[in-house]
């Protein structure tokens, strides 16, 4: 391999290559970054078992291509170099077996290279019927879901997002048991098969992370095992996760005896200052009463002191009632919604709390209540 | 106690009182905040014992003054509180004996006080002789040297900056015996009597990060075990390291077998390339190899590679050298300067190297080379 490139270029797609090697990776190899220089450009994989991620330079956009060839280098190292070298013509270069050599007019760094055959093969080729989506909509769905989606290794599905596609209705679900957040899109494509797919949640949380916020589209792949993600010229695949999704439809409910309708903005704020006063040890519960026009938070920490909010609202009946939940978990639902007043669905203070767009049902938030008795 | 006053300029005082809190103290009354209320204004004091922060609000400052007196508060929760409420009047009141309520239209907070005569007295009177600077100078003094403190317990004077002062000229110092920082400014004061302190660091840095980058003037006031910084309505007062500060200028040299003159951002870009190829187990040293007017510099980890940067240099006669010396110790000194090019006063491999600016020798930075054989 041997070619000479523009160090911004090279640098930009180093900036996602890197974002596909995992930082606990203690096999050398999947610290590494494996750069493919063929007749239609630059390819850089790296991989970390669950995921890769590929991204792809196109001759077009390299100053000099001199030889092709594979090389297999320490990411991290290759990374730092590229970065801190200034914004010229960087050549780099196959010098014997495994060592390449990187150079500008006043540096020279000789790298020690690893054995390309031990860098995992991956099957990164298109599905036959991808689904198309904008970018800024398929941030939404991860920023709106993946919060509610659990961190406990012991029940993996529930750390995965769930993609179920029906014709061309797309529901994204995630629940940790205590809450669940739902997401429902219409797609343009049409699916003749349905799906029904486990995502891991931190692989969608970092690919939410690359993706601009634009109208231009990504395509998903849907396979077996796997779901490959593709924008612009990055490439990023992720295993799925074994196991069934509960049918989470059937828990949620359709009818409600009480309906509050309040702004949004001021009940985030006063469930916001009522949560300084509560604790982890106690799940952060906070009480919340209703009465005429009036919601009453209130919460306490005995040794430090209480505090007490309120926020008016409108209700579809006159019924009084009180309720108390995790703070945490309504905050977090609370700013997946981009609205300016939300519903609140009551069922008595031992069934769910549905919080929803009065306008809009695409979005659906569900917090299973606390006990205070 | 008992006022009414604007969110915006509580809070803004606040976020200097919090700062004299330190996290990891676990006596509670040093994680509180003292408020006194008298007939000139709003006093908040917080001490972790090193050191205290004071901030004064003026009466005209306050909407409403209904009652004088004292409270002592958990800072960490007055100071949530109060950045979370919206910029409205706040009603603070002293309800019943320790304790008390925060409130606006839609929020109640009580809290429990601690018992105002457990805060520690704090004699913060000024002295008779302060000294003057301007903000940004005194800034600059704790930037250029403070990085080469020692954060080694095991000789305290070591981790403070050493303030001299004889008639108008300050001389500030740190080393941590393998190099070693100096800034001498001119005062506008003259002192009677010649000043030798070891201010703690730590402190010094959370000071520099409180003050403003303006022309305005800061006020020091020396004590035998303590010094106050005031600027605006803002008092720190910082402990000082008991202990004599060695005499270092005996170990600044002032003449130099050889001078290199070179650009600072060429040179401080190959250092800081060459060392991503350094390592900490071997103390991050790098070589540089000077010959006709040219510097060479290389460094490596022999599992990942060498790297060789070469930087043009004037020199002062045809000698040509080599020395080995820290990169880190090398970066840190260069970002001290603000100028164009930087000289390097050298006297052989094994005797400290003197980094000063050609046009101005207020600021020295010196580092002793490693030894490589």
């Amino acid at each position: 391999m041997n070619l000479e490139i523009k160090q911004s270029i090279l640098l930009n797609n180093l900036n996602y290559a890197i974002k596909g090697i995992s930082n606990k990776n203690i096999i050398p190899i999947l610290n590494c970054i494996k750069f493919e220089l063929t007749n239609e450009g630059l390819y850089m994989t790296s991989t970390d078992n669950e995921g890769a991620i590929k991204t792809f330079i196109p001759t077009s956009d390299i100053e000099k291509v001199n030889n092709l060839g594979e090389v297999v280098i320490s990411g991290r190292y290759i990374y730092e170099i590229i970065r801190k070298l200034p914004n010229d013509i960087i050549k780099i270069e196959e010098v014997i077996d495994n060592q390449i050599n990187i150079s500008t007019s006043n540096s020279s760094f000789s790298l020690n290279c690893n054995n390309v055959n031990e860098f995992p093969e991956l099957n990164l080729d298109d599905s036959k019927t991808p689904i198309h989506m904008m970018r800024s909509d398929f941030k939404n769905i991860i920023k709106q879901t993946s919060f509610a989606a659990s961190t406990q290794e012991n029940r993996p599905e529930f750390t995965g997002i769930n993609f179920k596609i029906n014709n061309n209705i797309l529901e994204c679900t995630t629940t940790d048991s205590y809450r669940l957040a739902k997401k429902t899109v219409k797609l343009n494509d049409y699916l003749s098969e349905s799906i029904n797919i486990i995502v891991p949640s931190k692989n969608l949380i970092e690919l939410e992370r690359m993706l601009d916020d634009s109208d231009e589209l990504i395509e998903i792949h849907i396979f077996n095992n796997k779901i490959i993600f593709k924008f612009g010229n990055i490439l990023m695949m992720s295993r799925l996760i074994n196991g069934n999704y509960p049918d989470t439809n059937k828990l949620i409910p359709n009818e409600f005896e009480s309906i509050l309708t309040l702004n949004l903005a001021d009940f985030y704020q006063a469930i916001d200052r009522a949560s300084l006063l509560t604790s982890e040890f106690d799940k952060n519960t906070i009480k919340l009463n209703f009465e005429g026009s009036t919601i009453n938070i209130s919460s306490n920490i005995p040794e430090i002191g209480h505090v007490e909010e309120t926020v008016s609202a409108l209700t579809n009946n006159e019924s009084k009632f009180k309720v108390a939940f995790s703070s945490k978990y309504m905050l977090d639902a609370l700013k997946s919604f981009d609205c300016d007043t939300v519903n609140l669905n009551f069922n008595g203070e031992e069934k769910p709390i549905l919080i929803t767009n009065p306008e809009n049902d695409d979005i659906i938030q569900l917090i299973v209540p606390v006990k205070t008795y």
